[in-house]
């Protein structure tokens, strides 16, 4: 392993925006080790002042939707602008294979030789929650290195993209052109989540229809509720291939921030995901360490299929675990 | 109090189908007394081999759209045909004032005439969750009492719907014409859940607006993700005035029922809702357990309001609340 550093090297290196300190800074925070846990909570609050100030984008859509094709033209545009680009990624599909597939830095091969880029794999981890948690951190600790645009990159079919959701000031839903097959594993609720649409792959012969596909879409959109910061959701075209739609994206999510940060939802939104955080990470260690409760486990899997069969009311068998967990 | 009857008592007057037993044991399960819960548990566990035969509806929309029209509407046509139709209410508004707005019988007062018709005002309770649970289990208790249909209305603003939607076999969305201010307020993401959308009130001068606003929202509906049933939402037009549409809509319950009934979904989704109770319940008692912990409770107010400042990482905040309750 690694040589760590001291509290005072991370933060140095992360603050002068070092991309190796950054990097070995990230891989501390996802060490499961518990000294390194230590050492990564006392970095991370020492940067914290330091963080809050890039915009956050999250990105999901079904696999196929040209998502990396996607980051990668956008994270080019952003970067001819001079802006300091990261881009993370929650990825379930890693959680089984304990190695990433979103943010693999082949799939991006011309941003990640951009020096003003940084791409960093989906952390690896059994609980989804747990990768959120370090996506999250790892996003304050960018921002504390300085970068201006965080990217947090998802697939819109689990509950991967609601983790994204709640961690992002914009989040964009790239879809392809045409309803129907595509959109199958697409999560339900998913669309009207969605401070964007983009419909992808609009150029040559998709044209027409990627055009016709954006009608469609504004006219569904219009139908639904409203958000309460005032915005209303936009559908776009675009296309990677062509460089085309890109920098009108990046303008809705610029005019976006203006309105929002106007009003003041834009803090409220980022004071409500920080107490839900909260909320979430209390929740969720409350489960993991309940279901590992040895005596619970034992007992759970004959009461699940009791449930299952209606032998049990759910509620009793709930009371049941829980009589047992408590003592 | 009144005096409560054996186990045997109540069992036997419910599954003979005593309207006078049947709210008595309502009242049981509702009841907050520990010698009522275990009771009611007993009692519960005994009618649960008869319950499971109902079509379970849960109905939803803003105020004002006219749900206690239309269900009046609905359940005399269902009664009309010999059917024994139960509503009940899951009122998040009755969580403040400790009293029922929905399910009051005065709103419906056809239908509370009705031999063949039940209506029970929602449950009042702290938590919302607790008085979902009691829903669920009243919703047994009557199918045990032979009713066939169980209507289960909420409003479609919080969270109260995304319980009933976890209860129910067919989940129906009322909604008015034209899109503007009365979606406010509408939960974002329903109008994807729903099984089927109703414009309500489409009579005398409103009538070509509805029609409108159902091509308007058939077009949008087809560009939702589609359901892993194969079931696709459809949207019909209504009044209870003139009681139009009341008979397609139960059409469509039935359509969807024979459907899923086909293809495992209708039991599949049964199944998986009881092991989601049994989870929510878990995770909702635990959190009651953690937040009431007196040294929880002292710390938090003042965690809070750091992680909304943001001078501590909210993730921490919730590591050193739960070291705190865990000791």
């Amino acid at each position: 392993m690694q040589k760590r550093l001291s509290v005072q090297g991370y933060v140095e290196g992360i603050l002068s925006g070092n991309r190796v300190i950054l990097s070995r800074a990230i891989t501390l925070i996802e060490s499961q080790l518990s000294q390194d846990k230590i050492l990564a909570s006392q970095v991370l609050e020492s940067i914290l002042p330091f963080s809050g100030k890039a915009i956050r984008i999250g990105i999901t859509g079904v696999p196929g939707v040209g998502k990396s094709t996607f980051i990668e033209a956008f994270g080019k545009f952003l970067t001819s602008q001079g802006k300091k680009v990261a881009v993370l990624a929650i990825d379930p599909s890693s959680q089984k294979s304990k190695g990433s597939i979103l943010g693999d830095k082949t799939r991006m091969e011309q941003l990640a030789h951009d020096p003003l880029a940084y791409i960093r794999p989906s952390p690896a981890g059994a609980f989804l929650g747990g990768v959120a948690n370090r996506t999250r951190e790892t996003m304050l600790i960018c921002e504390a290195a300085g970068f201006d645009v965080i990217i947090i990159e998802t697939v819109g079919v689990g509950q991967s993209e609601t983790f994204v959701r709640g961690m992002v000031d914009f989040f964009l839903l790239l879809m392809l052109a045409g309803a129907g097959d595509e959109l199958q594993g697409l999560k339900k609720g998913i669309m009207e989540m969605a401070d964007t649409i983009a419909i992808t792959k609009a150029d040559s012969d998709n044209l027409p229809k990627a055009k016709l596909a954006r009608a469609e879409y504004e006219n569904a959109i219009h139908l639904f509720p409203p958000e309460e910061s005032g915005w209303y959701a936009r559908v776009m075209t675009c296309s990677a291939l062509e460089n085309a739609g890109i920098a009108e994206i990046w303008d809705l999510v610029e005019q976006h921030k203006q309105l929002l940060q106007k009003n003041g939802f834009f803090e409220k939104n980022r004071q409500n995901q920080n107490l839900e955080w909260m909320q979430n990470s209390i929740q969720q260690t409350l489960g993991e360490h309940f279901y590992n409760h040895p005596k619970v486990q034992e007992r759970l899997k004959n009461l699940q299929k009791d449930v299952i069969s209606g032998k049990i009311l759910p509620h009793h068998a709930a009371f049941e675990l829980l009589s047992i967990y408590i003592k």
